[in-house]
């Protein structure tokens, strides 16, 4: 046999299927070989009593962003993806982000320009459409889609950014001629604006009052209406960051149909709750994102929506804006809490939290935990089998995870630049140790051994979404309720 | 690194989650490597344009064993076992069967000993129990669990095996005491009874009228009666061979509300329907099972139930009648449908046939008939990671599929007893051609390499079926309803 | 004008849909005049203040019939019809209880021979088929059927009663081929029984456990059955005193397909709760009775399910054993919940608590109350438009309520004779102080002026059921599923 | 006795309760007496063989109103309600039309003026709302509602009338805080727009095609959002004319948690299809209104969502343009389907294609008629026991139908001003042959005998909504959501 660059030795290997005690063999960028008993390789890595899994794929963060009020979030892609690749993950897929007026061509060049300079993962972008006029869906999509950006976001909420019910047709109509994924933020714009409005006027202008703000209601009712708009024009939905037990009832109730309807959740959905808002001042401002957390009995549906399958991923949503004594990205003491940015920090916690309760804790086994943060995330977004699995010929993207190994969050020690975690003073048990990017060490002793730029774009194939879970349910179908009306 | 035994170079291997081109090395009964490159082999087969797959677990088949109507069925587990082999299954679960008034650790030594002198696959025993008594489910049912018999099957209908609603919980208590899992045949009794007579009285006697005998919905009506058991009783269930749409969304919206209901279908139900009892004479009777048949919409249904998690399984429910010019079962000429026993030859056709419409024709893809016909029924059975994928330390049963290959389906090749095979004229792409036994061969070149009596029994744990979804909703709970509401 | 034998002065006359001040003349046996200011009638009434309504129709009462146990309860035609006029009601249908072996024929005409003897209001009774053996289907039912006893009903539990699925199945043909309703005690019975045999051998055997041995879903399934059941058949029911949430969503789920499905609940359930059983030594056995009273939020489901039209009547299930200090019915004081008769006397007491909260309350107006207690039972059982309205033609039977007449239930003041009443200590607002029954008064001044015997039997036509809720979702559909089946 | 004006004589008297042989006494322009042999009256109409019914409601009608494109529709108050009077409506509710810029206190004053001057029937205003803005919803709407318009109506489609979510909320809002009924329009906007310009963008611009571009899933989809925006305000609704089984099936569902919905349908849902639009040139525009019929199902789905309740209304929403060579309102031969005005006339049909059915065919009994066509209306809207209902004391508002006329529609006979009718050639079996307004005659012999301006105003009353169903599901909850999630 032909000998290896690298061998991680002892480990417990973990797929979204199977989990057993093997070595891992890597000739250049790519496993070679899981077997027992592997001759040794040029560079060994003991990992007995550790577990050996795939790179964390995240599929939604918020990197070198204007906010919605149109301010800079925290982050550079050098420090987004050194908090990422910290926490476990190489892959990300963050966002070119086109505002109202922009080229989408222009805003996906500078964004891989961004990217370019400061990357240590591997990445691709999702195409935020807040301007989807005819030129843009019929002249700057299609060559951008086959270019690789398989997946357009569009949001139903925000003053600058959403689509009307009509826009959202026109770009569903649009994914679904170049055949791409659209992931959408849904709810309800008209409820939100008016509980604010009525919260203000009032003089209920605390950070905790951004949940109320957001009744539950607007998350199932914009559910709804997107679904009925993704079944008029027969075209798969990525549905981000579900947030309540009945968002989770909605997107069930579709799929029975056999719509095709994708959706994730966030460990802020998880394990937090409305009432980590309630701080004195603006501190609450650090947990302000949206959709807020809800109640405990909605981490609950959302852990039983995942096993269901309703949910198939959990990503992070990083959107990291700072936080200082003017409050939250320096929106000021006097900020009524429709003016504090939306979002938090969350590349570098996502997996460990999750590892946390779904493994060290026992909630669900190590194959479900590679399956939502890695697998799946890897098959709906067109980047499998090169990313997403420990598989022969994949890229060799792992995560060694030491599952005694005791971590306590602290402001300290964060990697990103928002200044803040929302999970300080929280211990979890496990942690991604050792990270490796395509055969090479990226995080290693603490330290972060890849340079900037070295992460690589990945263009994405269209169509992915259509294929992990069967033909019978999801592929694209040839005939549209269009066309066959008319006949 | 050490030599391998058998080396299976050059295929595409498949789990439940991955797929890729890989070598499998096998040290004595036991997969060592997956890798590119692996030196040779003490014997190689050459896998090059085939896929390698786990090979299939069948965990629904009646062998030895006598029909509801006590006559006993064609095969032995020589020829049930052979059959199964030849269609690339080298595990069954099959049944020891109590009849009222025996005991059950009589029937089981029985059928080792049955199994033991014929089984050229492994195998495990599922205990139906046709007469629950006290003293069955208190003091034989503990150590047979224990011996590694750990699920129960119960009918809910058939004059001579159908238990009553107080002794299906009573089974279901016996085994949330043994942490068993419970399996169930659930129709409705009193409507196949009221329909069938009404139907004989009228003259409605041929074959074709068995499925009008079994109205549709007799099966909704008996799921939601045994999920209701099931729920008061707080124990996990296995719903056997789901033939109806209504059937599917009762067991959806059981799922629902976190009740631990797992479910299986069969290719019958799949690609058949009532119309093939359509047959001049008697010879509707060798489509006669139970429950029959239904509409091609249903076989749409079914297959979405499968993609969306509701079903988990396809089983074949192997019941082979001999059939000759004295009809099924020498039933004789004028037999009416209530005479003919149920059950078909499916050990052999249950996985060429399902290969064929999920990969040959492309509706799913290969790793989710590896998740359906092998993975799934060895988590959900205790089999699992011993039986049902491929990875290091597992069994090396494994089955190498030419999917070029078409074969047509002929009474002449039959390997089993019935005699006929349903599926006749049918012809498949895709066949598996050599067949491996814990790392021995056990059909290579169209011939049987297995001995009598080289099937080894599995003792299977207890609990399983809590696992592979996640303890969120799917652990024994301690808290039994019935303890909470005295308190 | 002719005269008017009776004028009814001065009152506020309600119907299910008006409420309206206006004098009633009465001729002979029927009303001959609503209007303004009629002439002096030969005898008036001064109902000035008062509400003038329909006597109440009580369609579900036990009278001189044999318990589940076998033994008889406290009641004679002349007492229970008696408690029942001083209650408001003028019409009660009680059953002809045929037990296994006997002749349908001989318990009817056993029954007329008590009723003729001692009733007060005018009668009806539905069949009980404890037997439904083929001759008695053939034989008897048709011309009882059409003899005016155009409604059968059935037990789905009780040892001595019940019914299995097959039974089922043949009662509601038959009552299909004869146009009569079906009318069903509907509960688990394997579940109920498995219940109490665990209780009872773990020495929970106080009154208070009845309630847990009748487990919540045992309710929803048998509702679930029997409505599989009656859609094989085409045939409409009557689902006797609905008890939870859970069924009553069962209900609205059937009648949302088509299905011709009626359902009553009684004032136990609106009022009282599982909690009312829990009493020192036997005397939560004057509140036992089936199903048991269930959960405050249950309340609010059947008030919301009556308003919702899923529940269409409300009716007393008066059943009533005598309670003395060796129990109920002499039960005994080592008796378990299971040896205890279930039961409890209502013909008095069902309206004025109904009135109290529905009117005097205000959670409804008038016409509901009238509705839900007189005018669709009267409309669904075939005794409409003689009884169950205040219309020009139909009987004099006339209730005339004093809307502040307060009364405190007493056992001191009970009419029948089961020597105490379950609604003791409770105040209620509203008393009907004169009751007419065909224009003569049958209840004044707190004293009973009608006879023993002066009531009257009432011949019911069938198919009435078809009728209030119009042909598309309620008549007797002429094409029969099995008939369908078989072209 | 004091003498009657009018007496009708030898009729059967129906209410939406009962049927019964009677002759009815009229004093004034009051119901005095309902009796048998009443003494002769003033004046005598021989009912004998014919229906006397309370005077349809029609609380749906658009007269000299500006249509959505901005043009005036084709009847003047006179016209309209002599169309209504003939076909035996005589209270109309129709609309105070605002639209953008306008002062709703100027629009209701202006529409004073014009049925003051030509009215025949009584009528009231529904006030649209197409511009809520703060000082219309805080300054102008109170006294409106206390002077007696008690409900808004506004649109969710139509691009110079539509609200957004958020307009809409505050219009829910204000009719909570005034007690008054919202009436909504509801269909998707976006999904109607998207879907007509991509048909007229290729070419698909014949009427036909009107009823492809509102998509049936654009009911469902607006009514769960207007329901959720209703459940935030805890507002009771009416949704107004459903077309579509999913559409009820919404309303149903919201309905079963006790949500305060009201909801209508029309004749030509019930009665045309889609296929009417599909006439040669322009003529497919007499049958052009929205939302489109749909399939012969929905009519069925319709049908019995009025059997069970989830309807409680039939309108006509008369909505009348003149046809000519021109084409619709002159909209030119060469007008795409979107540029023709969308309505037809609807008064004078309405209650005979429904008698006929629903009376003269048997599908309902005429209980259910007058309850669906004037009981309810009146009870919901504010009107009733005024009108609604033959009661005594209610205004003597009576149609005298004879069952066995038959008349078949033809344009020449239309007393509207749209100079055709939809309905032309059918024939009808039943007919409004004399009609009452207040005691006197306002059709006779095919005559008008009402004059112009004689009809009445009717001040409603505010929170009516909250009675006909009972306080448990439809009263205004003192608790609001905001309120309660503040404390």
């Amino acid at each position: 046999m032909q000998p290896f660059d690298l061998v991680i030795r002892g480990g417990t290997v973990a797929t979204a299927t199977d989990s057993f005690k093997a070595d891992v063999g890597i000739r250049g960028s790519r496993i070679a070989a899981i077997a027992e008993g592997l001759d040794r390789g040029k560079r060994e890595i003991d990992a007995r009593g550790k577990l050996v899994l795939p790179g964390g794929v995240d599929p939604h963060g918020h990197i070198e962003q204007l906010s919605a009020s149109g301010k800079m979030n925290a982050d550079t892609f050098e420090s987004a993806t050194t908090a990422a690749a910290f926490g476990g993950t190489t892959t990300v897929i963050s966002f070119a982000a086109q505002h109202v007026g922009m080229s989408l061509k222009t805003v996906v060049d500078e964004y891989h320009e961004y990217a370019k300079r400061g990357a240590v993962t591997d990445y691709a972008f999702h195409m935020i459409l807040a301007d989807p006029r005819e030129e843009v869906l019929e002249k700057e999509v299609p060559p951008l889609v086959k270019a690789g950006h398989s997946s357009l976001k569009v949001f139903m909420t925000y003053d600058r950014l959403k689509v009307d019910d009509e826009q959202l047709l026109n770009v569903l109509q649009a994914a679904r001629d170049n055949r791409a994924m659209v992931c959408v933020h849904a709810e309800n714009h008209g409820m939100i604006s008016w509980m604010g409005k009525r919260l203000v006027k009032n003089g209920y202008i605390a950070p905790k009052f951004h949940s109320i703000s957001h009744p539950r209601v607007c998350e199932p009712e914009a559910f709804q209406r997107l679904i009925a708009c993704a079944a008029l024009v027969d075209q798969p939905i990525m549905i981000f960051h579900v947030s309540t037990a009945e968002g989770a009832a909605v997107i069930r109730q579709a799929r029975s149909t056999g719509q095709k309807i994708f959706a994730e959740t966030c460990p802020q959905y998880l394990f937090m709750t409305k009432k980590d808002l309630d701080k004195p001042g603006l501190e609450g401002g650090k947990w302000m994102f949206s959709p807020p957390a809800r109640e405990a009995s909605d981490q609950e549906a959302l852990w039983q929506a995942l096993a269901l399958g309703d949910l198939q991923i959990i990503s992070s949503d990083h959107a990291p804006y700072a936080y200082d004594k003017s409050g939250k990205l320096m929106a000021g003491k006097k900020a009524t809490f429709k003016q504090i940015p939306n979002g938090m920090p969350g590349y570098e916690a996502r997996l460990p939290v999750v590892f946390d309760e779904m493994v060290s804790n026992g909630r669900f086994d190590v194959s479900k935990f590679v399956e939502w943060t890695s697998t799946n995330p890897a098959k709906i977004y067109g980047l499998y089998p090169k990313k997403g699995t420990l598989a022969i010929g994949s890229d060799a993207d792992v995560a060694i995870w030491d599952p005694k190994k005791s971590v306590t969050f602290s402001d300290k020690t964060v990697k990103d630049r928002a200044g803040y975690t929302p999970w300080k003073g929280k211990t979890v048990k496990g942690w991604p140790v050792t990270v490796l990017l395509r055969g090479e060490v990226l995080v290693e002793n603490n330290k972060l051994r890849g340079k900037p730029g070295s992460g690589e774009f990945l263009a994405r194939k269209a169509g992915a979404a259509a294929e992990p879970l069967g033909r019978a349910t999801l592929e694209f179908d040839p005939k549209r309720n269009f066309g066959a009306k008319l006949r």
